[in-house]
């Protein structure tokens, strides 16, 4: 007569979500545009021109980041950052933010105030306001902000929208923050082996570990696109690698796509990076999480619009039965799996060998 | 040449966030009518007539809660409840509400299914819509819940506005939440000692486990002040405890007042459960937390507007200079701590002897 005990690693976090939102997913407001299910909710303010998105996003030590990897100060300012993204992800304006800590007696007073100064610093660059807060005692530190942001109603931009034909295109680079991720990863393992005492040259990967580190939210593409009078048709941040969020622009379209793998754009750091531990820059850039540059799609004939020095076209949009395709720098065009390294690399062998150095 | 490290139990709760305000306090937006320092932040929306209020509060296991007492379904209605009962304090409506939530590997999908209802649950009684969460992995169960209320901007309250000669009234009763906590922290132990077949017998403790396991926003109380043009000049709910709130009211209002400790509603079954432990069941109505009433203060001449059966006049507002003060049940009148059995059983004898039972 116990109740059923199915582990949560079973259902995967996707399947955990699904069946949460089935308990609360049909729960409605009169002025709600777009509930869960975008990078931020929707919602029409009373003068029926405006309206406000809203995210939210935790991360947790050991989950999310190492604290002896990661400064007090940047991880407050990414606290903060990676949710404006969710915002600018919807083309608007963050304006408000609250942020919760749960702090472990380990840390300090000055590291709370490190923190917070990330904090401010982020607010600041990207003018908007902490308007509320909860510290609270913890075992581990646990954050979570959530941003409120503002647009035209006419101006918000949502997963759906794209349509075949339409351009593929992502600002900056990708790939970054996952080099990071790994430069950071062998530099903690060295410190390990070799005692306090070694030093670490991270100079020639100061870019990668930045995108790492201390990402930023890409307000100013979207101010950028406001002055220009470009208005991309789907709009989503890439947060979880580029295959994820291919795939979730074209499930939410109901489109298919093609990403050319050789024209994504991709720093000469993170390349050297990718050389460094012999491994595949494709890979790196396709599946890499946490670049936060912004992913969508553009009508072609809005293509002269745009700075050309501030985006890429990395593929196109094609009806949904063609599915997601990638098609690798050999030519050979395979399905693009939405998440996975493996998946990819296990089904395009050559792949698999490492470039020379 | 190391950091300076003051660990966060030197400064305490309110030292740390003195000391946070003053990194990201002065963050400012035209829009931004109360930022950080009442129950909620307020915000004026484009129509010039609305307000958004937004506030955010966590809970953590091993802090906040105990899993083996608290059914999960009961943790998700109330991280929503407390929420919900800041947006009420500020007299604004909820409408929104997001969550993130830090899972660890211990619990079931069923668990967190049970959770969810419980959110939804209490997503239904206030009538409002989850529409953002993020789900996490995580060491420790951690929640995080972020409400947006509305309100006409002429009908917000603040705790600032009570003004000498107020009268000083609460909704409901007090004590009861901090009962409910001494009796499962009881059973807890009795099954500890006892062992697992030991059957603890709750029926008689039923009103005030609910209210520390399930508490309610007193929503209701403030559509019934609505519908009968009642008018506080101050609110704040009753979250840290009587006597902590009754200086957050004076201290943002410029205000002294009194508390006629023998007029403050204690249900019987608070009464009860105090006499069990040989307590003054005065302590738990001024300084047990969590009952999540409404503490307001209240014009004289609208003392006929409100139905007498809903609150109870349990003092009044005087000039700063007085201080804040409480009465005891014996007639002495001595000043009142904000927090801390100790400071008020120290200061007067009489309240340290039990009870007869």
């Amino acid at each position: 007569m116990s109740e059923p005990f199915t582990p949560i690693h079973e259902v995967g976090e996707f399947g955990l979500i699904e069946r949460l939102q089935t308990i609360v997913g049909d729960l409605a407001d009169p002025d709600l545009i777009m509930g869960i299910g975008d990078d931020a909710a929707v919602y029409r303010l009373p003068d029926e021109e405006t309206v406000h998105v809203i995210t939210t996003d935790a991360l947790i030590e050991g989950v999310h980041f190492d604290r002896l990897m990661t400064p007090m100060e940047h991880l407050g300012y990414k606290a903060i950052a990676v949710n404006v993204s969710d915002v600018v992800a919807m083309n608007a304006e963050p304006r408000y933010a609250t942020i919760t800590v749960g702090i472990p007696a380990r840390l300090s007073v000055e590291m709370m105030e490190a923190f917070y100064r990330g904090v401010r610093r982020a607010c600041e660059k990207y003018r908007m306001v902490l308007v509320g807060g909860d510290t609270t005692a913890a075992h581990m530190l646990c954050i979570s902000v959530t941003v409120v942001g503002e647009a035209r109603m006419d101006e918000v931009l949502f997963r759906r929208g794209a349509r075949p034909g339409d351009l593929l295109c992502v600002s900056g680079d990708l790939g970054g923050a996952y080099a990071g991720l790994k430069i950071l990863l062998e530099q903690r393992q060295a410190l390990k082996e070799k005692g306090p005492d070694y030093q670490p040259d991270l100079e020639p990967f100061r870019y990668v570990i930045q995108r790492q580190l201390l990402p930023e939210a890409r307000l100013d593409v979207i101010r950028d696109w406001r002055a220009r009078g470009v208005r991309p048709r789907a709009l989503i941040d890439v947060s979880d690698g580029l295959a994820s969020e291919v795939h979730h622009l074209c499930r939410h379209s109901d489109c298919g796509a093609i990403v050319y793998a050789s024209t994504i754009p991709v720093a000469l750091e993170t390349r050297e990076v990718a050389d460094r531990f012999a491994e595949d820059v494709d890979t790196y850039a396709l599946f890499g999480g946490e670049d936060y540059e912004l992913l969508f799609a553009l009508p072609p004939e809005q293509l002269e619009l745009l700075d050309p020095t501030s985006f890429s076209v990395i593929g196109e949009f094609l009806p949904a039965d063609q599915g997601v395709q990638v098609q690798t720098p050999e030519g050979a065009i395979i399905p693009l799996e939405p998440a996975g390294y493996q998946h990819f690399r296990a089904d395009n062998g050559t792949e698999n060998e490492p470039p020379s150095t």
